[in-house]
This record gives C-alpha cells, structure tokens and sequence, in this order.
C-alpha cells in the first residue's frame, strides 16, 4: 500500500493506494468521527463490494443507499432520496457518509454529505479506474442540472480517499478505457515523462497488469494531489485539468448523458483540443499524432460523434467553464505543458470542428 | 448608517444597517466582483423594492428571479428552477447572486449561489425584521426537506449584509412581531441588559419606533456576529443560537411550514424551553414569567399549538440538534445566560408538553 497527504488549509487527508484495501476494517474505520455511518453505492457495485464494507463498519450501524446506475442518476431528485433515506433512519450529524462505487456515486454521495444538515464526513471508496485517479481526489461533487453537467455542486472535501485496485478486476472494458483517458490527461497537460511512460506501457494497462496500473494511479493522484493543493478552488492551475473536457461535456450534453461515457468523451476531447493547439500553430502535426495514437491505444475514441459544429459552438458556451461569456480553452504549448485561453478565434474553432470526422462508438 | 465587519478564517464581510440604504447604489455595487449579478427575490418584495436595487446593479445586467412568496418554495425544486433561469441567461461564475427579501428568499438565494457552478459570490439585502436580525449574518443557508427543516444546506458566506431598515415600515405586523422572537433571544441566551433593555422598549419596537428598531436590530447583529465569530459551523456556541428552536421546529413540522410563521414557533418554543428550565429547577418562576410576558409583549404566542406530547417528541427527535440519537435543548441557567445540554429525561419533558395550554393563532 501506498499512502499520500492531500495537504488543504481546511484540513489534509490521506489517499491510500493498494490491492486488497476492503479487507482492512483498521483503514476503513479510521476516518469515521461519529458514532454512525452510511454506505451509498448503486446496483451494480453494490452485488459485488458492499457486503466488504459493511463488514468491516459493522460497529457504526450503516445505513445502505443503493442507487440505479448511471449518469441520470446525478440528479436534485437523488440528493432528495438520499436525505429521505438518511432521515428516515434518523442518521444526524454525526454521521460519516462513504461513497462506494464510481465517478456518478463518488460525485452524488460526495454532495449530499456537503449538504446533509449543512455538513457531514464523507469517505471516497471509489471502484472504477476514472473515479480512482480523478473524482475521488479534489472535493468536487454535484449533480447536472437539465441544461448543463456538473451545474449543481460543492468544492467538498472527503476525510480520506481509500482505493482498492483490486475492484479494477471487475470493471467492463469500455469503463477501464474511460480511466485511462484521465490518466493520459496528467501525462499531456503537465508530465511528459509520465505521457512517455504511458506510451509505452499503455498496453500493460489495457490487459491490467497490476504493477503499471498501480504506478499509473499513483503518478496520477499525486499529480492530482498537487494540482489541488495549489489551487482548491480552481481559481487558476487546476482548470488545467478540464484539458480535453470543454469538448468532452459538449459531447456528453450532445449525446444524453451516459451514452458516451465520461472518459470517452474526455479522449474524443483532448484529441480535439490537440487538432486546436496544432491549429493555432502552439504544436506540431507529430504532437498531435502522438497524443491521438495513445488515446486510440487505450482504446478510446479519437473524435467527436457526429454533432454539427454550430450546435457544438452552443453547447460550450453554456459550459461553466464559460468565464464572463467566452469560452475557456484548455490548450497544449507543448506535450506535456498545457495552458488556459479564452482567446479562441472562432475560425480556429469552426474549422477544426468542422474537419474532424465523425467517430461512432 | 453603522457598519460592523464578522471576521472568519475564510474572509470577513461587512454588515451595513441603516434607512435607506436601498438608494446607496455605491454600497450595493461594492460586493460585486464579477461583471454580473442576478437577484433572487418573490412576488411580494418585488413591486415593493425590485427597481431601487436593478437601478443600482444596472450596469451589471442583472437577470432577475422572481418567486412565489412562502415557506414552501424552501424546496430543491426551487433550486432547480434558479439555476434553469441563470443557465437560461447563461450566467456564469462570475456571477454575484443578491438575495432581497425575507428570511425564506436569504436561505434559498444563499443555497443557490453555494452550489451554482460550485459556488457564486453573493449579497444578502433582508427587507425582514427576521431576516434583518438574525438569518441573513452568519451564513447558514439552505431548504426544507419533506422530512424536515432546513435538512439540505450549507454554511455559505456572504460578500456583504445590507439593511435597509426603511423596508420595516411595509412589514405586516405578524411578520415584525415574529423578527421580535428572535431579538428577544439574544436577550435571553446571553444579554441581560439588552433583555431588560426590551422590557423597557418592546412597545416602542412594536409601534414601530425607529430609533428603538435600529438599536435592537444593531445590538441583535452584534450578538450574532459574536457568536458566527467564535463558532462558524455550530460544534459549539452558536448552538445556543437554537434557543427555542428544538420546540419552535417541532411546531413548524406539526403545522405544515408556513402556517406557523418561523418567528412565531420560536417565540412558543422559548416559554416552553423557559418552562423546561423551570422544570428542571435551573431557573425561578417569575423568571420563566419576564420571558413569557416579554413574548406576548411582541405580539406572539406563548405556547404550542394543540399537538399530542407524543407526536411533539417524534418532531423534535427527528430535529438535526439531535445529536447521537439524543435530543438536544438549549435551556436557561438563568436569564441572559444559556447552555446547550441533551440530559433532559423524557420525564420532565413530557411533563412540560403536556402542561402547555394550546394556543391558537
């Protein structure tokens, strides 16, 4: 196991990394500071990692939320049953919330602890390779609202973060491409050496081999770790970390939510956003190829659905990434240093949304 | 005009009391740092003061929600709806969010602009005695949930408190008499010679006088800053805050909320809570009698509503001052001095509740 500090002027917490981590009631019942607790995960987890974890907080009464699956479910209506279900079982503010399951759990779970009587513990226990190396680490939850993702939420931070690589044996294929995308991500906006490392150990990923998908979560936490660290808010560097998500909610808004997974989205994007840069003369063709190679590799798509460039104009706009009614670009200098623009001419953007072919998936 | 600052490790803000601050467009136009504002008000304040404060903001493009008035707009569909309207007129983080109104308005627009894109600067203008002294400093912001008050919320921080105490001369006289149950508390948890203060002047404050409104109305934001100073988030102090809130919240959920007005089931849960005390031998008769008599001096009730004692127990357990199970009370050592405590046995209090005469309003 490994173990880092998320060092935060409201407070650090801890970010273990290991296979086998359900097992370890010590670990699991350290962050709990009441005397109860309650478990949300959904249905397809919930047959394979819950009874882990109510084992090992037996002691602490745990009330058991299991939500349907998938991206609708990031919704007001499911902070309301949630509260519902916690009331119903008169669970106060003492109560330590864990979020057991994915992204759409991690970011669901994560708000209603932040708003549960104005405030509860929470503990990120995420299963999927995107929640593992991104959602879980940082304080961002919320729910979408109908006409944008991500609109509804707090900047609130778990007590700890406990990731068991061992849950990665279960995760669908398309789902561990989805992770990977996020982790290509540190690579390109600020870790050459590690995007070189992924270039040539993005195979061994794929087939899960357990040793490099442990080095690859861990490089991508601490780069995680450190970015938020600098910047909580994202009042600056840590918008770094939409590079690729501009385009990818357009998408995601496109297409329903859920239809393209999240990471797919963000692979389709960061491409995107590479054609951009090369566009604007910051990179060149062969930066390009490079990034669009690893993210075919990983097995993601390479470009956007068919979605006509006028209507993908307005579906960024309305991003919150928006800031003071222009678009917010997350662009690469180079492999590996990216930069925040909002000085995006429209011709840039048009031609290169009206040059990338269609990808179906 | 008398401005005091509440300090936070989180940055401070100013609290603004004065007539006709309304008109003072440099005081409303300070807060704002983005290039936009929207202002969250309801149908009743709007005709009333709407125009003084988009003639203010004019230069920001101000996008206006307008509610329907009442306490069952504290729900998450209003919040649905708010951030529709603000996505609608694609308001983005730079948004400073103004809240004009009651105390119903301050906790809806405080919760919005706590979970607008995660979070929004935003101002709070109380045109409520109620709101005036007491929900608008401090940061508590939120909205009900079918199974109980104030159960979705965050604490929340405003940019500035504006009080305009010229808008208390359109307040019905029910809604002044419930912003009096709170000023009345601050006498009775922790200022004596404000409390003595009040019986001297509470018929001036109800003729609406407005030297003696402004005095309590500054004297009341003191206290509470005080207090919001020593203990943002309630682990401790600011839980005296609550004093007659555990009975008041009860009277509010047995009622349906809203027909009990919020001022007025405190000023009922403070005889009760006084009468607890009695009880339990903390204070005298003739003190619980000040205190009843000062209540009914205001214009509010002095006792419950016709509720069973058992159901009133259910109510109040279901109360988040509930802390591990137990029901917490705030009770009186003596008067002008509270303490938080949940050591009442069932007893005593089931021998208060059914004591209380039923009081119809």
């Amino acid at each position: 196991m490994s173990t880092m500090t998320l060092d935060l002027p409201g407070g650090g917490y801890p970010i273990h990394i290991g296979a086998g981590l359900l097992a370890r009631a010590d670990l699991l019942r350290a962050p709990v500071s009441g005397g109860r607790v309650a478990i949300i995960t959904n249905e397809v987890v919930a047959p394979l990692y819950l009874a882990h974890l109510t084992e090992a907080l037996a002691g602490f009464d745990p009330t058991v939320v299991v939500l349907p699956d998938g991206e609708p479910q990031k919704a007001l209506g499911t902070i309301e049953r949630i509260v519902g279900d916690l009331l119903g079982r008169r669970c106060d503010r003492a109560t330590t919330i864990f979020a057991l399951g994915g992204g759409v759990v991690g970011d669901i779970a994560g708000f209603a602890a932040a708003v549960y009587q104005r405030g509860v513990p929470f503990v990120q226990v995420p299963t999927t390779l995107l929640s593992q190396v991104d959602s879980s680490v940082g304080g961002k939850t919320g729910v979408n609202h109908a006409l944008g993702k991500n609109m509804i939420g707090c900047f609130y931070q778990p007590q700890a973060v406990i990731i068991d690589t061992t849950t990665l044996s279960t995760l669908p294929d398309r789902e561990l491409s989805a992770g990977l995308a996020e982790v290509i991500k540190y690579g390109a906006i600020g870790n050459l050496a590690f995007f070189e490392w992924l270039e040539q150990n993005v195979d061994a990923l794929v087939r899960r081999d357990p040793a490099a998908l442990a080095y690859a979560i861990e490089t991508s936490c601490r780069d995680k770790a450190r970015v938020v660290m600098a910047d909580e808010r994202e009042a600056g560097v840590r918008a770094l970390l939409n590079f690729g998500h501009t385009f990818g909610h357009a998408i995601e808004g496109a297409m329903g939510y859920g239809r393209w997974l999240h990471g797919e989205a963000v692979g389709a994007g960061m491409v995107m956003a590479a054609h951009l840069s090369e566009r604007l003369g910051l990179i060149t063709a062969p930066d390009t190829r490079r990034l669009c190679d690893l993210v075919r590799r990983a097995g993601l798509p390479t470009g956007p659905p068919a979605i006509a460039p006028g209507r993908f104009l307005e579906l960024m706009a309305v991003d919150k990434k928006a800031a003071h009614g222009r678009i917010r670009f997350v662009l690469l200098r180079a492999l590996g240093e990216a930069f925040l623009t909002d000085e995006v001419s429209e011709d840039a953007l048009m031609d290169v949304l009206g040059r990338m072919p269609p990808v179906s998936i």
